[in-house]
C-alpha cells in the first residue's frame, strides 16, 4: 500500500521537534523507513539528532541522495494560532502546523516517493535519505554531521535534492540551483565619553559609526552575475543606548547583513569591510572593533543533468517550467555541494516561519508525484 | 553682626532643595533677608517657588541685580557618598552636600555681602535678589516666572550679576559674558521592515540615517567668533533595537545635539537639518522626522562696563584676572540677557553634579568679599 505523503506530514507536525528538540520526528520517520526497507543510522552529535537512511547496496555507482530537516522554528505568538501548531488538523484544504510547509511535508513527501518507487520498482543504485534535525539552529551538527559520518562510513550520494520549500507563489515555478552567501558583521566603535558642551574633552564614536555605515551600505557590490541577483549589504541596526541629551556616549554598536553572490568571497569582504573600519578608525580617532560570522560562501550547480532532471519532472507534473533561483536565504545545500551536485525544490513557502504555518494538501500530493518521477527518470 | 556666608551655605545645603521641591532653602532665604532688611515677595509659578527680594527704592535709576538658584540636582549613587549628602559637614577645609558649589555657596555668598553691604554702606540704588527653585529642571517657571512677574510689577534690574561656578580650575581664572545656545533634535527615520535575504521588499531605513547622521556631523559650524568657541554638533544616540541577523528594521531613531554660538540661530539650524533630512528621504525613499527642543539661543553681553567691573572686583581679591569666557551649558543668564546687561562670576565647579560634591570654606569667603566689592564699585 502506497505511503500517504500527507498521512506522514500530519504525523510528523504532531512532534513538537522545535530546534535542537527531535521531538519524535525523526524517531518516527526511522520506523517508516525501515518498515520500508531502507537501513537506517541515528547520527547524532552535540546534542542534535539526525539520521542516515539507505536503500540499495553501499558504494552504489548511481545514488540518489534527499536532504531535509524535521526541526522547526519556534511558534512566535502562540496565541495568535487560529489551529493547534502541533495538531496537523486539516481545514478546507490546508493542513495547519509548525513545520507543515517548511519543511516536515517535503520530508514527507521524498520519504513516501523513496519507499514506494523502491517497492514497485527497484533501481540498481541507492537511494539516501538525509534527514536533519538541526536545520533553524546553528547547523554545526546536523547536516554537517551526516555528511562527516558518510565521508568517514563510506556512504556517498552521486547527486542531492533538497526539498525546502523554493516556490514563491505558485507550486514549481522555481528550483534552486544555488545560494548566495551571507555573513554578518559586528562592529563596535569606541571613544571617549564627555559632556556635550566640552567636545573637546570626548571623542565621539557616533560620527566614525555613521560615516562606516554610510560608506559600507553605498559600494554597490555588483550588478548580479549569470546566475545570480545583485550582492545586497544591509546595515541592520545601529545601538546606542544613550539617553543623555547631554552626554556624548562612549561606545556605539551596529551590526551588517551581506548575501553575496558568486562575485564575491566572505574572505574578501571581511578584508573590504576591515579596511573600511580602519580608513574610519584613523579619521575619527577612535576604536573600531569588527567581529564576522559567516554562514556561508556563494555556491551554485550550474545548470546541466541534475537541473534538467528536476525540471522535467516539475514540469511534467505540474505544467510549469520552473526557473533557476539562487535567491532567497541559506540553506543546507551549502554543505552539500561540497559532497555532490545539489540542487533544491519543494513547495510554495509562503507561510513559512509564520503563525498558522500550513500547506495546501494538494501541492504534498503533487510534490511525491514530482520526487518520483526524478527517481524515475534518474534510474531509467 | 556681619553674616557668615559659610553659615548661611550650610543652613541651605540642610534643605533638600531637590528640583522641583524648595525644601526649605527659600523659606530660610526669604527671613534672613526680610531680617536684613530687604522686601521679599514669593513668585510661585507652575508648582515652583521662586524668591524676589529688594533693598532701596522701586524704579530707582541704578539697581543691581543677583541672580542664583537653591535647587539641586538629584543625589546619584547615593552609597556612594562619604558625607550625608544633606549634612553640610566641613571636613579639612571644605563645607561637603549637594548643592555646595551649584550654587547654594553662591547665594549665600550674594545675599550676605547684599545685606551686610546695605547696612554698612546704604547705596543710592537698588539691589534686588531674584533666586529660583527651577534652574536643574526644565525652567520654564524659574527665572522666567521672575521676570514675567517683575515686568508686570514695574521691578527693573539695570545689571545682573549670575552667581553660577564659573572657575574651571582656579578661584577667579574666568567669568562668563555669555553662552553659547543649546538646542537637540530628534531624528525618526521610518522604512519597510522586510527579510535580509530580500532587501528588494523592503526600505531600509538605516543608510539613511547614517548618510543623515554623517551628513550633520561633518559639516564645519564656524571656527569660532570673537568671544566664541566652534560650534559644536554632536550625535548621541543611534537606536534602533533590532536583535535579528536577517531581519531589515522598519524604524531607526537618532539624538543630535548643537552648541552653537553667535553665528547661528536655532531657527537657521533648524532649517538647515530639516533641508539635510528631506535630501536623505528623498534619496532613499523613506520617511525622515525631525522634533527639535531649543533650550536657549546664543547670546553675549560685549565686553564693557559690566565685565570691567566684575573683572576688577575678581582681581582685587583673588590676584587672577579673569578670561572672559562664553564656554559651558547653558544657565539663567540665557533669560536675563533679554532684561539687561548680565555677566556670570562663581566659585570653582568641579564636583557640582557629582557625588560628594563640595566647596571650599576659604572661597566662600572670597566669594562673598568679590560681591561686596563689585556693589561697592558699582555704586561708588
Amino acid at each position: 500500500m502506497p505511503i500517504d505523503p500527507v498521512d506522514l506530514t500530519a504525523a510528523l507536525v504532531r512532534c513538537p521537534s522545535i530546534t535542537p528538540e527531535e521531538g519524535g520526528a525523526l524517531v518516527h520517520l526511522e520506523k517508516v523507513l525501515t518498515d520500508g526497507g531502507f537501513t537506517c543510522t541515528r547520527v547524532d552529535r552535540g546534542g542534535v539528532s539526525n539520521l542516515f537512511a539507505r536503500w540499495g547496496r553501499q558504494g552504489a555507482n548511481r545514488s540518489f541522495g534527499f536532504n531535509g530537516h524535521t526541526d522547526v522554528v519556534p511558534l512566535g505568538d502562540e496565541a495568535a494560532w487560529t489551529m493547534p501548531p502541533f495538531g496537523a488538523e486539516i481545514k478546507d484544504g490546508y493542513l495547519y502546523g509548525r513545520g507543515a510547509t517548511d519543511m516536515k511535508s517535503g520530508v514527507a513527501a521524498f520519504a513516501a516517493a523513496a519507499i514506494d518507487f523502491v517497492q514497485d520498482t527497484p533501481p540498481d543504485g541507492a537511494i539516501i535519505l538525509a534527514v536533519t534535525g538541526d536545520e533553524e539552529g546553528d547547523a554545526t551538527d546536523g547536516t554537517t554531521a551526516l555528511l562527516d559520518w558518510m565521508a568517514a562510513n563510506n556512504e556517498n550520494m552521486s547527486v542531492c535534492l533538497v526539498g525546502e520549500p523554493t516556490c514563491p507563489d505558485v507550486m514549481g515555478e522555481a528550483m534552486k540551483i544555488g545560494r548566495r552567501g551571507s555573513m554578518a558583521a559586528f562592529f563596535t566603535v569606541t571613544g571617549v565619553q564627555g559632556h556635550a558642551a566640552y567636545p573637546h574633552r570626548a571623542k565621539n564614536p557616533m560620527p566614525a559609526i555613521a560615516r562606516l555605515m554610510d560608506a559600507l551600505s553605498s559600494r554597490v557590490l555588483d550588478e548580479g552575475t549569470e546566475h545570480f541577483d545583485p550582492s545586497s549589504l544591509q546595515v541592520l541596526t545601529i545601538d546606542t543606548g544613550n539617553p543623555a541629551t547631554n552626554v556624548i556616549p562612549s561606545q556605539t554598536r551596529a551590526t551588517v547583513n551581506i548575501r553575496f553572490n558568486d562575485t564575491h568571497t566572505s574572505a574578501a569582504l571581511t578584508t573590504w569591510m576591515q579596511e573600511e573600519a580602519d580608513k574610519v578608525a584613523a579619521a575619527f580617532d577612535v576604536k573600531v572593533e569588527m567581529r564576522v560570522r559567516v554562514s556561508g560562501e556563494s555556491f551554485v550547480t550550474p545548470p546541466g543533468e541534475l537541473s534538467d532532471l528536476v525540471g522535467a519532472a516539475v514540469e511534467a507534473e505540474t505544467g510549469v517550467e520552473p526557473a533557476l533561483s539562487t535567491s532567497g536565504g541559506t540553506s543546507d545545500a551549502r554543505f552539500v555541494k561540497d559532497h555532490c551536485p545539489v540542487v533544491e525544490f519543494g513547495l510554495t513557502g509562503k507561510t513559512m516561519h509564520q503563525v498558522d504555518e500550513r500547506v495546501k494538501v494538494d501541492e504534498v500530493h503533487q510534490l511525491k508525484a514530482i520526487y518520483t518521477r526524478i527517481l524515475r527518470d534518474y534510474f531509467a
